[in-house]
């Protein structure tokens, strides 16, 4: 066979696989916001069909003969050979042991769920003890002598390290620490909102929001469902988002971040659409859209003095008396035990001491029975308090019960490149706060498209960054956006 | 291999392939209803994707090894495997015919929807003809040397022949011409609605339609499309309704259709899920399920009555007076070109014209040039009226276009099957109509859920209908129920 026939036939392959999986990728939408609560066992026979099909296509040796053969016509061309033949790597874990990992983890899901009901972390150790044992030997097999860790880091961010991201959180952790406690101990404290929001006029103005951040609403539609989540890729691209009647910022900024991981689907090369670089290229890079939309854009001074004024049209009073009041309250810094509810000063925080953890017990210089002592401690050292109970502390993520490890640190990872990218955006666009001031992101969010979302997969993680802001990406820019901003806010 | 080991592979590979019908059918479902339209031409992808998924499965030859092997251990089991056979063997089309046909049918569609819209009969016949070839040779294989438009049946009402279905027919036709004169030379005119139905009250009513005929929300959901359908078996059956503001039988006639359909997927015995006797086992059969919850249930003196008053409570006047006065406007006769638009006496006629005409077409004792000229002869002869344009006749169907040749029939023998287990129900039930009378559905349908519906494919088509009623299945029924209606309603 000719290595230009293979390579055509590597696409073909590639094409259908990538259809099948945006197929697989809606059957998990449709189970989040319409499917009928009476068909959840059926959807679970019809996904792990689909998981069986997905899997025999990866593994399918005629793909290897192909990827073996197949030279590649220019640069995309063999970038996409590589993520082809890296996509078939990650298959390399043998079938039993990945339908182990798959029955346990589907197994742990629940038992961690009661037992975070029940707040009982006893109950739920000897499962988790039997999901790192299996993922452990996953990275062992994926490793292949290296490091057990950075293999399964390599799943959601490709090329990047342990000793790399350690070593950017390590610079990271004492400046954000020493942030909190100056925030903490000031005295200004920014109001909340009180009153009621419909959720009509939620809705509304989220949508509008979504509009104003340039989602494409011919290829996309916004539903709601629990946890708001993206979905789909290039002409198919999904978002949903949550209604608390009390609280408007959770549906706002979360439909601001799913636009920013959509903005990234959406705004991908069409002639990429069904192809191997065809997808936001990592977590760590696709995070940096959701985060850069939703932070640096999204609860900067400027734009929140444009959606202060929207929200004062469509609401009416709601206890804020000016737009430099309302930027406080956006951005207010409290102290909480979870993850999800926490704002961008303790957010890495949450993030890095996970990273820390879930390192150690796939090392093995951790292990499980010492797990809750290490976070309980950990927790009080960075965030000054006491963990009252697991459903607080380390029983409050799903992450590890279902086998999620090496995928916490892309969460900061993408603060980070944010952190980098906002730099940039901002040395580009001197008249980027007068945009903002008026709610138009057409042309951050172009620069963004340009810069980065237009690749997807044509370049490495850290190189489509290093590509936008001209160098290597680092903490620095984000510590500096976050202690200038906070500084601002509560006059430190 | 044991005997009992091939059977057990054979579910064990159907149930997978089930799954994964679904998984393509909620595509449709999801085109229909919520797909963004940005997204039409990836949708094609993914569909072929599947289709490809679906084919590679019904084709391999490992199942037809294990077919061969497989010893059923008792009735049940013997039936799934003459479904997994036939099933099979309706594969059998050489894979560069049916790969011609997807494609030519497929150009073919938007062909005929310029064409309709152009009234251009001219610049659809060489598509038609061309479809009609491919057709004919997919009978021809298919027949393997019988008759090539029973094979094409088959497909649609398994183990009908066109020989039967044209004796019922030529049964029927003479019958129902004549009581369409009578009804039209009736000088009664029933009144038509008047007035404006919002759109909210619409689809509050239709959903209260919808749990009256007992269709189960808890596995279902009503959605809004174009053209009213239902999706799905088991545990997932999704229907959609349309609304029209000035016209709201559409909508609840549309709906009770739809639920008919979805009821006898959601009633199928819940052991059969996902297997090859797990679902309807016919067009025909499906299709006497929807008719008669619409029609002989429905549109009933007594249920309309109750529906009469639902109406009067939600929309209040609307022209019509009496109890009496709605039962002759919901059956209305009206003459009229258009099929899908037509009523309980016109309807049949609509089809056995088709019937004939596509039997001759794939015979080959009439050819696509002289289609027009046929049609519009029959259709003077039966309606009394001349054919005013093609979009009104020839061209008014998507059927052919899509090359659908043995599928229409199967709404007349739903209706057919609909009048048989009209008349055993009505004798199995004499309160019948005081329950109507109440919007009490629960005896009627269970009726036809024990008798019909839980068999999902145990039992061949008319053997299904046979066991329900007693004897075997005909017209007169049929024709008994619609000349005692007719004459009633209009004073024959």
């Amino acid at each position: 066979m000719m290595r230009n026939d293979a390579f055509a036939e590597v696409m073909a392959m590639a094409r259908q696989t990538a259809a099948l999986e945006q197929v697989a990728g809606r059957l998990g939408w449709d189970q989040e916001t319409t499917m009928p609560r009476g068909a959840a066992e059926q959807r679970g026979e019809e996904m792990a069909a689909m998981e069986g099909v997905l899997h025999a296509r990866r593994t399918d040796p005629r793909l290897a003969d192909l990827l073996e053969a197949a030279a590649a016509p220019d640069a995309a061309g063999a970038r996409q050979l590589r993520l082809a033949r890296a996509h078939r790597r990650a298959c390399k874990v043998p079938a039993a042991l990945a339908q182990e990992i798959a029955r346990v983890t589907s197994l742990a899901q629940g038992i961690w769920a009661e037992a975070r009901a029940a707040e009982d972390v006893v109950g739920f150790l000897p499962t988790l003890a039997e999901v790192i044992a299996l993922k452990r030997q996953e990275g062992a097999v994926l490793a292949q002598g290296g490091d057990p860790y950075d293999a399964l880091v390599d799943d959601y961010e490709p090329a990047m390290t342990g000793a790399e991201i350690a070593a950017m959180f390590g610079a990271m952790r004492p400046r954000l620490v020493s942030l909190r406690e100056r925030v903490l101990g000031s005295d200004r404290r920014p109001a909340a909102l009180s009153g009621s929001f419909s959720a009509d006029s939620q809705l509304r103005l989220a949508r509008d929001l979504a509009t104003a951040f340039g989602y494409d609403w011919t290829r996309g539609r916004l539903d709601i469902a629990v946890h708001p989540f993206s979905s789909g890729s290039a002409n198919d691209v999904r978002i949903t988002t949550r209604i608390a009647e009390a609280d408007p910022f959770n549906c706002f900024y979360s439909t601001i971040h799913e636009v920013g991981h959509a903005a990234y689907e959406q705004g991908i090369d069409p002639d990429y659409a069904l192809t191997p670089i065809g997808q936001g290229v990592s977590m760590g890079v696709h995070e940096s859209q959701s985060r850069i939309y939703e932070n640096q854009l999204g609860r900067s001074r400027a734009f929140t003095g444009w959606l202060f004024g929207q929200m004062r049209e469509r609401f009416g009073e709601f206890g804020i008396g000016s737009a430099d009041e309302f930027f406080a309250t956006v951005n207010r810094v409290q102290p909480g035990f979870i993850r999800t509810e926490a704002d961008e000063v303790h957010y890495n925080l949450h993030i890095m001491m996970r990273f820390d953890l879930e390192r150690a017990l796939m090392q093995g210089s951790l292990e499980v029975g010492d797990l809750e002592a290490a976070w309980n401690d950990r927790f009080k050292a960075d965030f000054g308090v006491t963990v009252d109970r697991p459903s607080n502390g380390i029983l409050q993520d799903v992450h590890w019960s279902v086998g999620l490890f090496g995928y916490f640190p892309t969460y900061s990872l993408g603060n980070l490149y944010a952190g980098c990218l906002h730099q940039a955006l901002r040395a580009d666009q001197p008249g980027l706060d007068d945009d903002l001031a008026r709610g138009d992101l057409a042309a951050a969010t172009g620069w963004l498209r340009e810069k980065v979302q237009r690749h997807g997969g044509l370049y490495a993680p850290r190189e489509v960054i290093a590509r936008a802001i001209g160098g290597a990406p680092g903490e620095a820019p984000l510590l500096g956006y976050l202690e200038a901003k906070f500084a601002e806010i509560y006059g430190l």
